[in-house]
């Protein structure tokens, strides 16, 4: 792996410095794809893939071979699900404006989205990206509460503006964090017991807490995860988050949910803040909302939302556009008549019973958690230490015999599973299969 | 019109507390519209817009009329373009992934878009909207600069994102600018004399400068739109800011155009700099960029990215994809294939004159410009003060008339005309007719 600070955080990736015998094809298109995108790009894996189709929960190689994708949740229905393709080609060839005029479609959309959260969030503001939803989120909360401080994980990763990399600190030592950015210590849920989690969670909160009001910024959000992602995929024990609630409205201000990863259908419920038994004043959608046509959304209490929507008005030209929305209602639709949270529930107890087992005859699996379909194992070395070169031999192994998975967590020593929710009990087997595989070669 | 802080700069919106007599339907979609959509949503017009479909130049009414969009430059190819569908559908059926993986779409499409531009830009980096684009390079100029500041012009707006607001302040005194960002006046072509305008700018820009510098910020960048959109369509003398460029260098710091509004042929030329006869180091495309599908980009040159993009990973999920860049190519092949720049050149030059007819009748007129189908006309009353009210009423009137435009400049006192760039010479006789007659009337 290359040291340079950049690709310490993009832990499995492609190093243009390391000698990698690429198939011919990829090598030409590799080499075309530098001489005109930007330098800020990164690629994933050791030998990269290019990829040319896409189907369920399949992607088509130029190598020919058909890779498992157990690892995007943007394609939340699979990849090219026909429902999508239907909608959006009917809607484009009728209509795609623009907010400022009424249209029927956005209206319908909001309130069957709506009625999936809990009655108290009631109101929706459409972006395009969850880096969008985030920074708005950000400005609605400095806003509401009239404070300046945030309080988020130590090695969160909410997005990429100015505001959205400013508090994600797993972008690396070379981006800076925001000012009144303070972060509490991930969660370790493989060295902390169970009990412990929500009362050290607690305690550090309160900490973060009196540091901001210490210097005068005050309190305006508790920005998390709903499934602590780029913590290294933090899941139990559900409800660890519950006590955060009362502390920050006590403070002054906002809780934050951020659901782009755990949300519509992935945690078995269609949020996962519903597995902590708790209602943020604001939640951020975005990933899997569209199956890849760009939408993302803020949702959140009429009260948290009204000062900031009173006094500067938030145009989003692209946001809840008729061709994004109609994307967003085929997600819906097809997630209700597949009965994809069902299937999640089932195929990620599957995934997580077949980590166990794997876990159990390994001595380097330090640790094995999932939340229905988004799935982590880490791994330790003698002496306890996180393992992120062996997680990134297996991630890149794994790709090697088709099966595509990433890291995660502060040393990216967890694989990061977290497929397509239309994956199904063959595919599961192939991956436990393939992981077990190659596990035992490293 | 309501005279809450966030209205007044809302300049011809619709206004909840005044009693506005709305068809029916209308006012029953905006009833379920109000009850779940955020409360930072604005509507256009006195009496709000609702439509159910759109071809070419025409927006279908739900009220049945159809309206002639005389404003909008993101279906710049014209409302349901059959190409665009065509592309995306083919797309969405085959793959839609994200730049972590090799695709053969977005450098095609890339080589494509960067043979448009002078050499020296020769790398691009995409995102979903213009805001995005906007804040990746103010991330972009700071980083390469090592400098903080930022100069904009007075009644700029760039964008939704924290970073993009704070050099908005055309979002209204509510609105807080950016730390380190400084403004210098708009320039108000109305009353200066043309052999004026460069001169005075590039001595605010001085200014700017110095003060940047005198507060240890520094210039990282000056950001303009290469047609000042916000600043109320400023478009001649072409050259103006042509000397910018090499003061900004010398401070140390980078130019960027803003190209969302002027790029992709409005001005007959690919980009709106290209007026102004110089190279910027950063150029942002966005609205017209794929005809409605959310895509846009940063563009620029190596030197300007790259430790930026060297040090700090940029990774935008929807940005770039396959499906987004599919509708991208389609705008330029239409673009190219139906003569759209040499048609813009055309009908804008045609509008240019009628324009500048009613305005030699009309002692209201203060001022006619355009750059091809960009354009102006601005009010003032008769003590030469900026009549907003007028422009207003116009705007209003159009409306209700079946010709959609708006306001611009920091009074809102002048039209704004920026149509679809297949408005043909039918369309614009209508348009002028209808100006005619509502301006007579009022």
């Amino acid at each position: 792996m290359s040291t340079t600070p950049s690709r310490v955080h993009m832990a499995m990736g492609f190093d243009p410095n390391e000698d990698v015998d690429l198939n011919p094809e990829t090598a030409k298109l590799l080499e075309r794809r530098d001489r005109v995108l930007g330098p800020s790009y990164r690629l994933f894996y050791r030998e990269p893939v290019a990829i040319e189709g896409g189907k369920g929960v399949w992607l088509k190689g130029l190598d020919g071979r058909d890779y498992l994708d157990a690892y995007n949740n943007v394609p939340v229905i699979g990849h090219s699900h026909p429902a999508v393709t239907e909608a959006v080609t009917k809607q484009l060839s009728t209509l795609n404006t623009h907010t400022r005029y009424l249209t029927e479609t956005v209206v319908e959309y909001s309130e069957r989205l709506l009625a999936t959260f809990p009655d108290e969030l009631d109101r929706v503001t459409y972006t395009c990206t969850g880096s969008e939803a985030i920074d708005l989120a950000i400005r609605t909360a400095r806003y509401a509460t009239g404070n300046r401080g945030l309080i988020i994980s130590e090695h969160a990763y909410h997005g990429t503006t100015v505001a959205a990399a400013g508090v994600s600190p797993s972008l690396g030592p070379n981006n800076p964090l925001g000012e009144d950015v303070v972060t509490i210590p991930s969660i370790d849920t493989a060295r902390t017991s169970a009990d412990q989690v929500a009362a050290k969670l607690e305690a550090d909160v309160r900490a973060a807490i009196a540091k901001l009001e210490a210097s005068g910024a005050g309190v305006a959000a508790i920005l998390l995860d709903s499934i602590l992602s780029s913590d290294g995929v933090q899941v139990e024990p559900a409800g660890f988050l519950a006590p955060l609630v009362d502390l920050v409205h006590d403070a002054g201000g906002l809780y934050i949910a951020d659901e782009v990863q755990p949300g519509f259908g992935r945690t078995g419920n269609w949020w996962g803040f519903e597995r902590h038994g708790l209602v943020p004043d604001l939640a951020v959608l975005g990933k899997p909302m569209g199956n890849g046509i760009p939408i993302a959304a803020l949702v959140g209490t009429a009260a948290a939302q009204q000062k900031f929507g009173e006094e500067i008005r938030y145009f989003n030209t692209f946001g809840g556009n008729p061709v994004s929305i109609a994307a967003a209602g085929a997600v819906l639709d097809v997630i209700e008549q597949e009965g994809l949270r069902q299937n999640a529930a089932k195929v990620g107890g599957m995934l997580l019973e077949g980590l166990e087992r794997i876990g159990t005859t390994d001595d380097r699996v330090l640790h094995v958690r999932g939340a229905r379909l988004f799935l982590a194992m880490e791994f330790a070395d003698a002496q306890g230490q996180p393992d992120a070169a062996l997680a990134a031999r297996v991630v890149n192994g794994m790709r090697d015999e088709g099966v595509l998975i990433s890291a995660s967590g502060p040393a990216a020593a967890a694989l990061k599973i977290r497929p397509p929710l239309v994956f199904d009990k063959t595919n599961a087997e192939q991956l436990l299969d393939t992981l077990e595989r190659v596990l035992r070669g490293q």
